[in-house]
């Protein structure tokens, strides 16, 4: 394993406080219990979002706290659960007044701590469970993972929440958008994760896994490395059965990368894409590519599809100010 | 190999096409000659600001094209350099009038090619070089490399381009800029280019390459693997010797991955290097921390510092808005 780092016990520690003071105009670290939230401001009463999750997947999601987005994120180690401790501890710095909002990646260790840390909350408080990812059975015994998808949530939640919507409001909107949402990845090479040292799976120099989660999971199976071109219509072929796409639907397409793949590359798959929906009659109206829900450095990517209306255009295009995502 | 890919000889064109469709809204893509530049707009007559070179460096430099920046880049194939006709292209669809700034690596091959359409060039126009790799001796036969620097260039001249300054006072901002800034990196891995299809070199699981080029080029010395407080020390010792940095001294910090090093690991570095100028008084006020100039999957990063004084800091936090950097 190479990596620049000290020790792997405070990797994270040591990169939550740098990110912290290279982005001091807009978020503040606590340490104990860890957590990220909105630099003070002068902000109006508002619905408290938080979010939280393993590390390992920067910038999701402290790189989204900020104006217009989260209100606070709760980092765990590298791909292990957050604490209801750091959940508790940013619930106390950043809610106002009108409630707090969780967005739960759906993961069993994280859906546990949000449920402890929500019923010692005396607050009004509500929860949105992202699953977007469609590579497993939408009656998968643990239901389906969140994904690259959660960032669209929390952009589209984030809009409203800040332009006043109410806490039912917020959570009836993540929940619109979760169900608007689709995505499905492969991977080309596993990641490593710095306290395990060596990479978490195999795959041969000819093989990709087709369906593969955020964290190295196995996904659907093992499969032949193919062209790019019928990769990308093999993932968008199962996003468009689910989602049950229709020429003339508008929608938001989000080529994730998952850390170690060239943005040359993320550019070229976003393109074939984009043609494949082109030649369906499918609008893709509005876009993001790059790496924003990452694996470390496993190299690959995700597509993710949000079937848009009006409503969800202007949430998107709403104004936002964090460190990794702004317009 | 393993590549999202269709063919090594389609991917920069497939990947500027989706570059272009993702980003319509601040860039237009011309094939044929290869460029990029600024979606229409009423713009007051401006310096036309180009840069360009291999590509494998992105979001360097089409993802610096737009308001606040770039007028044009001129892609060459992975680690290439543009042609003439290119630059000339491109010059005809963005020169307004006030005359053309180049902003060019110092390479041979981009040189040389700059240097050729320049002589081509009818209007006014004049070049900046930028030569911020301190890991090489300033008397280097062909001088030292431009690298992560460069972005430091383009966005504090293109700021002061888009505020009105002339060709002159462009071309004397960007050599200041240039002088003030130093840089070195280390990478951990090789990168592999599509078109070689294996690493570009061979580093052992213990080492690394101390002083590394952006293309994977052997740097001062290969060196056994260290933690990153003493790899980042190590690094900023030389830019403090070259830049001679004293006490008090205002400085942007600049921690730029090389494509495959996580996030989480270049914060944790930027919280290092922040700590080695704070210790010595150095204040660091403005910083940027991410992928900018990249060497396709290499896993490493570089550290830049550029000496700031109230006028570059003005000009550092004009708005921008391209596709990858925007404020």
């Amino acid at each position: 394993m190479k990596k620049l780092i000290n020790n792997v016990d405070d990797l994270l520690t040591d990169s939550l406080k740098g990110f912290a003071r290279a982005h001091q105009d807009i978020v503040r670290f606590n340490a104990q219990p860890a957590f990220i939230s909105r630099a003070p401001s002068t902000v109006q009463t508002k619905v408290a979002l938080i979010s939280g999750g393993g590390a390992g997947h920067e910038p999701l999601h402290a790189g989204l706290v900020g104006t217009g987005m989260l209100d606070a994120a709760c980092p765990g180690q590298i791909f292990t659960s957050p604490s209801p401790d750091q959940m508790m501890a940013a619930v106390e710095a950043v809610d106002n007044g009108a409630g707090v909002l969780f967005i739960v990646k759906n993961y069993a260790g994280d859906v546990m701590n949000f449920e402890i840390a929500a019923e010692m909350i005396e607050g009004e408080h509500a929860t949105v469970l992202v699953c977007d990812d469609v590579s497993l059975p939408a009656d998968h015994s643990t239901g389906r993972r969140g994904v690259a998808g959660t960032l669209i949530v929390e952009k589209m939640v984030g809009a409203a929440a800040e332009a006043g919507a109410d806490l039912n409001a917020c959570q009836a909107l993540g929940e619109r958008v979760n169900k608007a949402t689709a995505s499905i990845g492969v991977a080309l090479t596993s990641c490593t994760v710095p306290a395990l040292g060596k990479p978490t799976f195999e795959l041969a120099e000819d093989e990709m896994e087709f369906g593969v989660g955020i964290h190295g999971e196995r996904g659907r199976e093992t499969l032949p490395l193919k062209p790019a071109g019928e990769i990308v219509a093999d993932l968008a072929a199962v996003i468009e059965a689910e989602l049950n796409i229709k020429s003339g639907q508008q929608v938001l397409l989000h080529i994730n990368g998952f850390g170690g793949t060239p943005l040359i590359e993320l550019y070229a798959v976003y393109d074939l894409a984009a043609q494949y929906w082109q030649a369906r009659g499918v609008e893709v109206v509005r876009s993001l590519v790059g790496n924003y829900t990452t694996s470390l450095d496993m190299a690959g990517c995700s597509i993710t599809v949000t079937l848009l209306d009006n409503t969800l255009i202007e949430l998107w295009d709403a104004p936002v100010h964090t460190a990794n995502l702004r317009w």
